[in-house]
């Protein structure tokens, strides 16, 4: 992160940001000012790399790599803040609730039960902070 | 698994191993044939449980959540004979292989490089397995 | 579970049940009603799959079958509230707090001391909660 | 593991490697002489602490505590080879082949599909090893 | 666990509760009196096994002993109580916040970003906690 | 990886393959030639991201961060193949192979007995992968 350190607002940045604001408005903001805090390349770990350079690939659209993420992080359970994050972000790039629980539900057969429930219990959260209308 | 041990081709159980031959040809029969060698309730735990119930609900197609189990596992690392299974199954279900690539790309920033590159090996074996020709 | 979901209370639902207010009295009622709120099928999962034809089959008994998923949820240390639950259901048929202990400190061996002491703090608070005498 | 280590034969070493010996014959000498190959003090980690301070707790039977280790293992998916140990030292500590077999497919529900299909293969490859008659 | 625990005040115990007691003023004492709540054999496993005989070993400093750990917790992400615990000991054996950052940042690489962001959370509580000026 | 994948050979990735190049001679080039095969901006995600932009900041020289790589591999247990390759590139970069015996013996207390003795199987196997006289 050295080189580009102080050009925190360059092209693969702003795309990274772009893409978290899709999922929640000022994400991008937000976001990388709090890790800003901690130390000027940290943010881009999260802009230009796990945004801008994988999310952002043209292989998949980001509702489908959403839903990915939805249930990679329900299968692994170990962070559940995220989970609801990305839950709430799948819901405003267009996945639909009743996919979601799709997702979550499947989730049962390769992870277990409790990894399923845990994943219902952020999908609850995420709806009832965004007042879903679906 | 007691009541229904009797009747273990009913519906449901066909209807899992349809599915189960969705993703790998004669797979349903292979699979049930050799849990029935360690108990008579047991092929029902695949075939009933998890495809019939779970992975044939009807709020997903088969191909997305092929992904959804690449995903998955790519993201658990603890089954990669399971990961080829399914990366197989989806290239079968009409996932592009460029699309399941994406997929297991997407897990290093969810997983870590490790997992994505455990997925790789995995795809790269499904693909020699299929002499695939996208 | 597309086909019998207008059949809840099938024997096998009802089993499933039984085995859950075995766990806690109501249990079986009021998880199936939290779920049947979001779609009308996936009570199903918890009552007919897992209670009733996984931790329902004959070969082990349930207080045996709970000291398993104790030290499964200790040594995974992903679902702590279902840790307590199974904490507390493990005591109500008949697994003495002191073996309980027993369960939970062997994880230390299996899944390292950090897996083990969150183990404790849920045995604390199972305990708390039942104001369990013992 | 610094003071004792040039008592590696005291009472509690010798307890520990009589516990791996009911396990499997001859594993005490076998595993403390491979891992004294790389530090004189390792082999006390296992016959010490894991086994005498451990397993060997008088509030549950070796019988149960190998149930709980197999469970533990199937759920964890990260020690195959281990699992395959702890199943042959189930069998020769009395658990019944049938119930290790409920153990693993218990696992299905808490920690999904494929940790009790690999479980299963533990399964096969400890009774094929052990030549098992049962 | 049997034999000593009529000694809990041996050499080892109180080489053990000394090492903790660098990580935080006051911890050997404060744990192992909350374990021996519950058996009087049990603090022994923290004090003897964990700090005496593994942390306590020669080989490496508890300095870089505290980064390891922290780096193990963070890519585990099942102990996020602990990972604050043990932050806050690698900066009371002196490891600076900017080499437990760097370490909480390296674990991106390998567990993903969601197990790096959790370690991130740790780090500002155990830094908050101990108004640390650094 | 859209922007830049024309120009593989920038800064960035050159830095980030002599860093893979310290760990093994001819890393950097090996590994991403592999994985060009796959994807042209594959590459980059090992390259410019894990290496240059992660491991290669400037806040811990590579022999400690090797060592944390070697405890977070050894900790999680799904990535035995990798665990090696790290734990030959530690002993590349200067970490003595009794140091890295340390750090894998520690990971018994965060992670498990199990974990600490697959990592053991790694090291076995990258001493003997080197014949590396230390």
């Amino acid at each position: 992160m050295s080189e580009q350190g102080n050009s925190t607002t360059n092209g693969k940045t702003a795309e990274g940001k772009r893409i978290m604001d899709r999922l929640e408005a000022g994400a991008g903001e937000r976001v990388t000012n709090r890790l800003a805090e901690l130390d000027p390349d940290l943010p881009r770990l999260i802009t230009d790399y796990a945004f801008a350079d994988v999310v952002g690939r043209p292989g998949l659209d980001l509702k489908t790599r959403e839903m990915l993420t939805v249930a990679a992080l329900t299968a692994m359970g170990t962070a559940q803040g995220q989970l609801e994050f990305h839950i709430r972000g799948a819901l405003n790039v267009g996945v639909a609730k009743e996919e979601l629980l799709e997702v979550i539900i499947q989730m049962a057969v390769y992870a277990g039960i409790p990894a399923c429930m845990n994943g219902i219990t952020a999908y609850r959260s995420a709806l009832a902070a965004q007042d879903y209308d679906g």
